[in-house]
């Protein structure tokens, strides 16, 4: 059922063993969120458990504590309350759906949430799980610390692209502002969140050398980059910022990033005014107006002919998001 | 004199004839605080005029009024007022300073601010002067129109790097809000200051293969970049970036970049944790701890060696800055 931040609240205090959860692939909000509320509990003397069905990534390893976040293993084991954080369905929990017998709570900001928990408070406004957590902090006067207030500036910071897509609302910035009163430095969490590895910086020339632009006169230009296998091998997968390059050139609309997969091509699509979500849907995809993906199961030269015919007529529709 | 925010606002309540300025190689900070202040006094029905001893860069042309920012020309013109934003001396404002005949007042945040003027107002603590305008429309209770939210909004955002930089303090995110909550759009402001020229992108694997890195054990690493001439040929002087790549390289404690002039080699230097001012001010430039720059009058591989061995003698001080 659907519950409030209160409810949600009063749901936490009357459970003492509780296990933590997030996403499999987990990114800043996932872990920041769990970090967070794992202190949280933790400080109220609860018996807190992080699990979660994935390896953390080397950039958030500057978090507190996140050396306690474990994974599931195979035995059951019982607990009072399951919370699913910044997870939309069941299935991105992983393992962990498995190995917890206990009711869940669900708190989430996806649109496309699927209501799957017993308890659910889900808010699509909010820029990441992070404010939702931040609103229940507020809730029941939590103590923020500054490991709290890190984890969750970085939990907002790396959801709304450091305030600069759509979803960075007033809120947004009230709450970085609370976060940074109560500790958090953005200057540390950024030169965090931007470290990468040699390798990723020295790939890049590559990686920028199959740029390609197509030019569709009045209706703007479309730019792609595409990654075969032997690039994305010395990438470790570090491959979510390349798209920023053709999307920032001048004149460009909508731009594109195939990756070469083993039977199939992943596509990351981006735009400045198109709507990309369209060509993404078109192809079993999904996503967002601005921001969209999917996977075709064609060779690389037939999978961005197609992709680039579409985007095309995307474009010649002239419709402009705001 | 030194004067309050309030007594600023009496200032400019006072006066009907004022120019506004701001300093040459305008950044955001400067238009944006100029564009906005502009809007409010002429709201008030005053006789403005904004005078620019420079080029507005093609960035920022998506400011509101951007157009009415004129250069000044040989005749000396009477005012009673001229406003001086953002800059610290009174040479930064070029031919601004002969062409205007009029008491200054002088609205900045650099902590190495001359006190040049008649009357300044100087907040060292603000991370733009985009913040003391915000402040002075607090105290006038002035109307903040969305265009004038979005110049504010990308004076502040381009003086704290989006807020990354350490001079991002719970205020300057407090104002943000209050800016997105006025009409400031984030995603279209980023969009705009994000776009680069394809050439700029196009030169990039250029510029990423002269990375260097020299390893200095335990102290981390050094990494630099080496623009030479032909290159800058082709990027019209959009440098600003670049240097983030070496910075961002995990194990990389300084990173330089070389830009070769006709006599000279302009040197940029940032830093995760060492002090690389006093490398600047070893060579007669100056700057911050961790984003400071000299200029060297000797061949590029000279003046390489003598930074990099400055920077190798910095690292094994092994002083941190938080």
């Amino acid at each position: 059922m659907e519950v409030s931040i209160a409810y949600s609240a009063k749901l936490l205090k009357e459970a003492n063993n509780i296990v933590l959860t997030a996403h499999v692939h987990p990114d800043g909000d996932a872990l920041g969120s769990l970090l967070a509320l794992n202190a949280y509990l933790s400080a109220q003397g609860k018996q807190v458990r992080m699990l979660l069905d994935d390896e953390i990534p080397r950039t958030f390893k500057f978090l507190s504590d996140w050396e306690k976040v474990k994974k599931p293993d195979s035995s059951e084991s019982q607990a009072d309350l399951l919370v699913v954080l910044d997870s939309s369905d069941l299935e991105r929990i992983g393992k962990v759906r498995d190995a917890v017998k206990a009711p869940i709570l669900n708190l989430d900001h996806h649109i496309s949430n699927l209501k799957f928990a017993d308890y659910w408070y889900i808010d699509s406004q909010a820029a990441a799980t992070g404010e939702i957590i931040v609103k229940l902090f507020k809730e029941v006067d939590a103590i923020i610390t500054p490991s709290m207030a890190t984890a969750l500036f970085t939990a907002i910071a790396t959801d709304c692209g450091f305030f600069r897509f759509a979803n960075t609302s007033a809120e947004t910035l009230i709450f970085a502002s609370e976060l940074v009163a109560a500790g958090a430095k953005p200057h540390i969490i950024s030169e965090h969140l931007d470290t990468k590895p040699r390798a990723v910086i020295e790939v890049l020339p590559k990686v920028l050398e199959t740029l390609e632009i197509v030019d569709c006169g009045q209706s703007g230009q479309i730019a792609t980059l595409t990654l075969r296998q032997e690039i994305l091998a010395n990438l470790r997968d570090e491959t979510e910022g390349f798209i920023n390059y053709p999307r920032n050139i001048e004149g460009v609309e909508i731009a594109i990033m195939f990756k070469e997969a083993d039977n199939n091509i992943r596509v990351s699509l981006r735009s400045r005014s198109a709507d990309v979500s369209q060509i993404a849907l078109a192809f079993g995809g999904g996503g967002h107006a601005r921001a969209a993906g999917c996977t075709v199961t064609e060779p690389l030269n037939i999978a961005k002919r197609l992709i680039i015919e579409a985007a095309k007529k995307q474009l010649a529709k002239g419709f402009k998001i705001e």
